[in-house]
């Protein structure tokens, strides 16, 4: 799994010219002339060359700083993990820095070396969504200690701090069906996203389990996530023949879309549509009824990630360890499935 | 206004070594003692150094790189304002970094520098709480382009980018004013914070224009403006002997505190007690009845942020240019002061 690192020698190979002359043109040294500086920083970048100043002069000199990557920093969940990265790493005398990758690839790619270049000592990260190839996450940890946290992946050798996704899930969809509900609708993400895939997971295995039918008309796919969809797919679900008796949304979001649309259609919430959401966002206590959800641990998962990523940072071993941390989801039970 | 930047040479004369002793000690090279290592390391830390490395070997480079440095990352108006800054930087070809000071100025000076040895272009800068020196800042403005954003400071000689703060608090208090509220309480915060005060200021502009009394026993400061401290304070507010017939809380988290109280106590809104908020979350639509608030053009405060500074790093110039953009802000009417 080893990669093969760009260097300025191997720059200097490639265009026969000497190291000295490289590292000058990347510096602008006003010695080295225009066309060559363009030659060499074009060849640099096709490269993904990351300076050398950086990997040797200060490698063994370590940072206290700690990179952090994630699809997108201003989502809900995302602000309460980091929350628990903040306060883990600041007691620990660790500086974060935090980027994003709007879950965009290229750009996934592009920021972890520039968390590279900035020498960090370790990176937490959470994979952008459609993240097929994982070539540029491999590189990174051949370099330095990486954790993935809460979108993760089993292509990656690392350790991963994740929330029980699958069984948070399944027992949102078994509470359902205690309370009697059987048509159950799921409002999950369409395109590839690894907490909407393990969530759906735990939905599929609960009507199984419980012996009842997977109606395709009940399962809704949508590619942004939003309170807006959570309306518009409500109003969807609402058309059907033979519409649900629950509605279960991947995000606290949607399932604030979902209440909006029954009241405003005077539908009786839990006793026509019971509805369920999952993050226990400050939502779920404001809106009325007050919605069932599970509460997902955000701080704790920052906190561990950080722990680990420390320990990887001060125990350097040549074999990775690879660890997978389950922490436990909470189904809070409120007034949108069960009244008192 | 030219500061002295703490350079290898300096720490040399300081300790009477070589600069390469220097050099190789803050690199924890192997042929110096540890003696030597702290000695260097200790005064490098004290004059605030910042290696040479960075500041020499890349300054002409450009890295399109945007440092952003706020007081808290996960608090949700400061997200608004992050997705404003990484849409435009991204749409200009700037990769973000972003890091908090979490109220803390010390460690708002120590991830200053930490970004300045990033080699960022420029940095984007809501300030912390009760700084009240601003070296560090002054500092950095002599060396690269430095913005001000949202928790500005006229102690700064840089480009500022706000919301008009002291206008639209004054335009949610004549609003009360002009649905017949005379005794109009404020929730605000204690601590020095830029925001509050402006706000504060509206307050009490308005009132005076108005010929009202300032009591102060409707002027409640707390240290952390939260949903559970809106609760609280209105509880207090509740228990004076003349009570408010409005609440303005400065914060929308507070704001939905004073509500779910007012309706704990079954007070009715607006018609006994009205309430405003500021920065018109998402919150402000899920709580019933609605919350009037200020709607605070977050995503515009971020993309002009990222216009401004870019323009400065590509036209740096010996003249600080000092512009102080008012982005305004939009009361916004709904049934928790109003009911059509």
């Amino acid at each position: 799994m080893k990669r093969e690192v760009t260097t300025l020698k191997k720059l200097a190979q490639e265009l026969k010219l000497s190291t000295s002359t490289i590292s000058r043109a990347l510096n602008d040294h006003p010695d080295i002339s225009d066309l060559t500086k363009d030659k060499v920083k074009k060849l640099a970048s096709e490269l993904n060359y990351v300076p050398n100043i950086f990997a040797k002069g200060f490698r063994q000199h370590k940072t206290n700083i700690i990179g952090v990557l994630v699809p997108n920093i201003t989502h809900y969940f995302t602000d309460t993990m980091l929350r628990g990265i903040l306060a883990e790493a600041s007691a620990q005398g660790y500086k974060v820095i935090i980027s994003e990758s709007n879950n965009d690839i290229i750009k996934q790619t592009e920021m972890l070396n520039t968390l590279l270049q900035f020498n960090v000592d370790g990176i937490l990260m959470s994979i952008s969504k459609m993240t097929r190839s994982v070539d540029s996450i491999l590189n990174i940890i051949d370099k330095i200690p990486l954790i993935l946290f809460d979108k993760a992946s089993n292509k990656i050798p690392c350790s991963q701090i994740v929330t029980n996704e699958e069984e948070s899930a399944y027992n949102a969809i078994e509470h359902l069906i205690n309370i009697g509900k059987k048509r159950i609708a799921i409002i999950k993400e369409s395109e590839y996203s690894y907490t909407s895939e393990r969530r759906y997971a735990g939905y599929i295995r609960a009507l199984k389990e419980h012996n009842l039918p997977i109606d395709e008309k009940l399962i809704i796919s949508v590619d942004d996530i939003s309170l807006k969809q959570g309306k518009r797919m409500t109003n969807l679900l609402l058309s059907i023949q033979n519409r649900p008796d629950a509605i279960f949304s991947i995000t606290d979001s949607a399932a604030i879309g979902v209440i909006q649309t029954l009241k405003k259609f005077n539908i009786k919430i839990p006793e026509e549509i019971a509805v369920v959401g999952f993050s226990n966002s400050s939502h779920s206590t404001i809106i009325e009824p007050n919605l069932t959800t599970i509460d997902q641990p955000g701080e704790r998962i920052g906190t561990t990630a950080v722990k680990y990523l420390i320990e990887e940072i001060n125990n350097p071993s040549e074999t990775i360890s690879i660890k997978t941390i389950e922490i436990k989801g909470t189904l809070i039970i409120r007034d949108s499935t069960f009244k008192a």
